[in-house]
C-alpha cells in the first residue's frame, strides 16, 4: 500500500479523498470497483476499477492484477449496460500526466454510452459529484451485480 | 472465425481490409497487435490489439482472451513509450455503435501521448493512412519488442 494513495485506501476497504466505501459496487481479492467522483455531463455514474495492490500505471502493474482488473471491468460494463438503460459502453485508461492520468494508482474508467453523447469532445466539462448524486447509481449496480458482487 | 470479419483475417495471419500482415508487430497464440489503419493527427502510429478468436465486444469476449489482450496491450504500451519518444500512453475500447465501436471484433486502441495532444477533442479528425506511412512505426515496434514478439 502506497502511503497517502487515495485509491489504496479504497482498495483496502476504507475511504479515499473524494469517494469511499459507500461508492463501492464490487470488491474481490484483487480488485475494487466504485462509482467515480468526477463525471462527464452526458455519461453520469461512470465507474472506476482499480487493483487493490498498488501499481502506478500500465508499465508497472503485474500481469495477474491487470487480468483481474479487466475481468472486473467486463462485469461492470455488462452491469452498466443492463441497469443504466444506455446504448453502449466504453473504457479508457491513462498513463502519466501527458497520457491524461491524474491519480497515480492504475485505474480503468468504464462509461455508459449513448449515441451522440460526445464523451470525448466534452473532456473539459468534467465536474465533481456529491455522495447523494452517486448513491442511486451505486444501488443500481449493486442490484445488477447481485450476491456475487462481494 | 466470423465470415468476412476483417480482424479475424488479421488474427489468422492474413490481410484485412485496410491493414494486414505487414502491419503486425506482435502475434502470439491468443492475440495480434498491429499498427492501426486510422490515425489521429497528434498521435501517429497508434496500435490495435485483438483476440485472434472472434468476439464481438466486452460482453462476449472470454475472460482468458480478455486477459491475453491486455497482457499484449501492456507490452505494446511499454514498447510505444520506449520507442516513439512520447511522454505517456493511453488506451480506449468501445462497445456497440453508441459506444463508439466501428469494427465489430473486440479491439483495444493503444496510443502514444504527448502533453496537450488533445487526443479526445480531436475525435473527428481521424484519417486513413497508407502502408508507407505505417511502415516506420511497424519497424520501430518490432525492434522494441525484440525476438519475443512472435
Amino acid at each position: 500500500m502506497a502511503e497517502q494513495c487515495t485509491f489504496c485506501a479504497i482498495g483496502a476497504g476504507g475511504d479515499g479523498l473524494r469517494t469511499g466505501r459507500d461508492d463501492v459496487v464490487l470488491r474481490n481479492e484483487a480488485t475494487t470497483a466504485f462509482v467515480a467522483a468526477e463525471w462527464w455531463p452526458g455519461n453520469e455514474g461512470h465507474v472506476l476499477v482499480i487493483p487493490n495492490r498498488h501499481a502506478r500505471d500500465i508499465y508497472e502493474i503485474a500481469e495477474a492484477d491487470l487480468a483481474a482488473v479487466y475481468a472486473t471491468a467486463k462485469r461492470l460494463a455488462t452491469a452498466i449496460r443492463r441497469s443504466y438503460g444506455c446504448e453502449g459502453t466504453s473504457m479508457r485508461q491513462h498513463n502519466e500526466p501527458a497520457g491524461g492520468q491524474d491519480v497515480f494508482h492504475f485505474h480503468v474508467h468504464v462509461f455508459p454510452r449513448w449515441a451522440d453523447d460526445r464523451l470525448y469532445e466534452r473532456t473539459d466539462e468534467a465536474r465533481g459529484t456529491t455522495a447523494e448524486e452517486r448513491a442511486p447509481y451505486v444501488t443500481r449496480l449493486r442490484d445488477a451485480l447481485g450476491p456475487a458482487r462481494a
